[in-house]
């Protein structure tokens, strides 16, 4: 309840209130004038509402355009059936408060179906321009996508970390990682929690971590920026690859699956095209992938240490086309193209017990089965010629009792991107960071 | 089921297989020896078990001191009532495969109740130390306190967020933050998501965010780290912060149900005390808490500032002598000690519209209401010599209509501190940060 005894409610629930006067809290999203009625489109945290000023006078500061979209507004109004209204009700006989009134030009219109802004400027004013309906239906899915994969894995186990962004030592390569000055030492911006989430497999056996990860790679394409989220996952006394496979399908069955029941509005919003998850995603070697290449496109990529996006889009389409399924396994990947705590395939010198998720042609997961006996660590850091000293605390791990162990990522932007088909990355995250944006 | 067609089970979840053979896996925690028995105890990633070697032969291996002690192994047996083991069953007739053998020795012991090492000897053997059932059950209960924060405002209709970690200008003061190179540019890790978080208000009206923040003070002491877990959250439309005191005691009132229902093994391992949440925390204004600290202690610190650690202590007493209640909230701190957006109480000249919550006599967050209006930004900046152009992308937010609203920010390692009375906050966290340390 509100001062003046008025409920206060959401304006998603109004139907609920048919015949009684309730109370929006909002923003003025709109003003709509179609012969001499006027419609207020009032917009709050979770959607949309109307109100109708069927008489001169009522809402007369808004509707003669006084008080500017945006600004901040309590609307009070009879819930009234009206199925030509979205939703299928709106507000009759309104009255407003404005709150916080808009008193300079907007930097962009968000009051349309559509941004018609260039996207540089869309990302300048993001604290803003997210506002929009849609820019924050795609966040929404967001948090959708990260809610249902907390509770999924929960549901089988897994326990929830947090570890360091703050590290000593660049978790992959050496490359790309932000330097920060650590109290006048050298620190690092964690690429991966990939090494912490192993050593949790030892506390834990199954883990997982939803947080940021840093890249520190120049590149300015519509598909990179340097910030992103990971969800992470890892776990134990698994069999080989074919295990965290099955764990990943589960994962996404179940995001998809929960955004397609608990995130409609936002669906239609963004214009995603939900999959369906197979029961079992069929795979493909990474050999048998190159063959599969040239004998449909007499291209011949046999050789090739890792795929390319083509090569990828060629092996998403024959995905759809023998086994309609939006997704694809590519098991197996060379040795040479993984990191190197990846296992290798004992059975097929070279290949490794590695796999990428193609969704509709594109890469969207990373993962697989990870070394777990410290001579292997030994051996491998000596044969790519890195220091066993540079990996001391990570090394601890497996001297004392690792069994076998695999896990993936998955790229929330990434993720979102494919899901509503959105032209660039840039448009998946609240507040990107590129190469020459640090800033909103 | 694993190779052998022995279902596999977790050793929380033996008690539900009396008489069939199961199969652990997991690490070897400990053996002890007892007349002619020896019990071998299984740590998995949830829990421990025993089996029982009774006659000579039996887990040979293990019970000769060949296998060391994490070694990793699949242990079968029959399950059988046992009313003196711990969780009430045992396994009998055991057999044991070793899966990954421990072949150096370790560098603490964690086979026991206490960890007999040096503080600085356990954080630098974390990645191993970790393991210990006490350690770890620490972390599970900090999982539990996550997964009950977002349920709860879930709930509520709040919406989860993920905020850049690297940002261009330093969020509160310019002090005490950590410098990056970004790409030849100056950038700093956020100390909060403060700013996105209000400016997310104008986005989703109630937001929430878990993950981590930085702070580069240079402090050695026991309550001090320099990356933690922040859980924060904002909302809009509030009356005053008495509404964001409302809603941050519904949350911790939930975290500690939550606790208390799923997690009594953690809450007993760590010897956590939970405390009962009132359904109205007591309360008391800064100024008459010093008056307070005066008639009951004779020490006037009428005039300062801020609370020092012995008043927040005294004032601790107080609120469980007077009203029972491990929680006091102080109301009002002066507008010197808060930052440059508090909102300020407009009754009381000075003093502000904003909280510390104390738990146990000591604070454990902190929050309030904000500035809303674009003019009072301006003249808050204004008052203390702040530049509006560092502050550009931040006050677009108040520039195109925000309502009245508040928030607060809870630290994970904190709470987790003072609820399981841990003597140092390092120990609260996987992989602490501080002064001196940036591994493991």
């Amino acid at each position: 309840m509100n001062n003046s005894g008025i409920e206060r409610v959401r304006s998603t629930e109004i139907a609920a209130h048919i015949g009684k006067r309730v109370e929006l809290q909002g923003w003025l999203h709109a003003v709509r004038r179609l012969g001499g009625v006027a419609f207020v489109i009032v917009r709050d945290g979770w959607g949309m509402a109307q109100a109708v000023a069927e008489e001169a006078g009522q809402l007369a500061s808004i509707v003669d355009g006084e008080v500017q979209p945006e600004s901040v507004i309590r609307l009070s109004g009879i819930v009234t059936e009206a199925p030509q209204a979205p939703g299928g009700v709106e507000l009759h006989q309104p009255e407003v408060e404005i709150v916080t009134p808009v008193t300079e030009p907007l930097p962009v219109l968000i009051g349309k179906k559509e941004i018609k802004a260039a996207l540089n400027t869309q990302l300048d004013h993001a604290v803003f321009v997210n506002r929009h309906p849609t820019r924050r239906a795609v966040f929404r899915l967001g948090a959708g996508v990260m809610s249902a994969f907390r509770a999924h894995l929960d549901g089988c186990g897994f326990t929830e970390i947090q570890t360091p962004k703050l590290v000593a030592s660049a978790t992959e390569s050496g490359a790309n990682v932000f330097a920060v000055d650590y109290f006048g030492q050298k620190a690092f911006l964690a690429q991966s929690p990939q090494f912490y989430k192993q050593a949790m497999v030892g506390v834990f056996e199954r883990v997982y971590e939803v947080g940021p990860v840093f890249r520190a790679e120049p590149h300015d394409t519509t598909r990179h920026i340097n910030e992103y989220v990971s969800l992470d996952v890892e776990l134990g006394f698994i069999e080989n690859h074919f295990t965290v496979m099955d764990v990943l399908r589960n994962v996404l069955a179940h995001i998809f699956a929960s955004l397609n029941g608990r995130y409609t509005a936002e669906l239609a919003l963004t214009g995603a095209q939900l999959p369906t998850v197979p029961a079992s995603i069929p795979h493909i070697h990474f050999a048998d992938a190159q063959e599969l290449i040239l004998k449909l496109h007499g291209v011949d990529v046999r050789g090739e240490p890792d795929l390319s996006p083509q090569d990828e889009r060629w092996l998403g389409e024959w995905a759809q086309q023998e086994h309609g399924s939006d997704f694809l396994f590519v098991t197996g990947y060379p040795m040479a193209k993984r990191p190197f705590y990846t296992h290798p395939d004992l059975t097929r010198p070279g290949y490794s017990n590695s796999f990428d998720l193609l969704f509709r042609g594109t890469e969207l997961v990373t993962g697989g089965q990870r070394l777990h006996r410290y001579a292997d660590y030994q051996a491998a850091l000596a044969e790519r010629g890195l220091s066993e000293e540079l990996f001391a605390s990570y090394l601890e791990t497996f001297r004392y009792g690792m069994p076998p162990h695999g896990g993936f990522a998955i790229g929330l932007e990434r993720l979102l991107m494919q899901l509503i088909g959105a032209p660039n990355l840039r448009l998946t995250t609240l507040f990107p960071r590129d190469l020459n944006r640090l800033t909103p």
